[in-house]
């Protein structure tokens, strides 16, 4: 798929600082992992952030700009099957958006300090949203493969 | 802002039906509706849906493009004050992507029969990811400003 044939643009506005260099070395999941993170907006974004502090969690997007966006299916390091992108949290897709639900810790200027991150150190940021436990919270969720995938990794975060 | 200074672009993957073909019919938010909406994927992305048949919720991310991308505060309805578009789940916004955390009710080939979406007919579809409890479901989160709103309006979905 060449660049021409997008269908819309991204803006980068700011990226995400995490401790993780490599991808060997990203938690598997958000909750893998409480080290501080920081999430550097773009100062023309600034504005943007008015009544943030008062969020307990934001959820973060982000643009997995290393991962694969031909592939459709894929084989969990978790599980033994194949099963579809769509149906995991792989960062190959066709659209490589990352999603963290995080803690926001503080607000210093454009400069939020967070927990429960798992991307790459530098990772471009996207967006920036509150979370509503309303819309948000679905505490009975469940994932049929995952509850039956055969190799309940630990975690490395 | 114009195209060329985009960082990375984004493919049109489907659409959503649903029942809303103005703004002003949408639900205030996707919990605010229980009507049935479909999700339909474009044929070339369909492999990418294997397994998706055993989650119960699904994070649907798709693009808001008649959105305000160079706003950054908003007087939302439902308050009286101003807010940064960060702390706001306004569709302004410098990358106009939704998300709703959808009840996945059928999966029919490459179409989604899903509960809990609230924007437009047609709006189109970037991303499906599958909700995890742990890393997903924050029922403690709160949102200052919106507790202390000055309009809590009635649902409209």
């Amino acid at each position: 798929m060449s660049e021409k044939e997008f269908d819309a643009g991204i803006y980068f506005i700011g990226h995400i600082s995490t401790p993780w260099t490599t991808r060997d070395m990203c938690p598997r999941n958000p909750m893998e992992t409480d080290k501080i993170c920081q999430v550097i907006l773009k100062e023309e974004f600034a504005d943007g952030l008015k009544s943030i502090e008062g969020c307990s969690h934001i959820l973060l997007f982000y643009w997995l700009d290393q991962a694969d966006r031909n592939r459709l299916q894929h084989q969990p390091p978790i599980d033994d099957k194949i099963h579809g992108v769509f149906a995991l949290r792989s960062p190959s897709r066709p659209n490589p958006i990352g999603i963290s639900a995080a803690d926001l810790v503080k607000v210093e200027g454009n400069v939020l300090t967070v927990r429960h991150i798992d991307c790459l150190d530098g990772t471009p940021l996207i967006d920036i949203k509150p979370y509503f436990v309303h819309a948000d919270s679905k505490p009975d969720a469940t994932v049929d493969w995952h509850q039956k995938r055969s190799n309940p990794l630990p975690p490395r975060g």
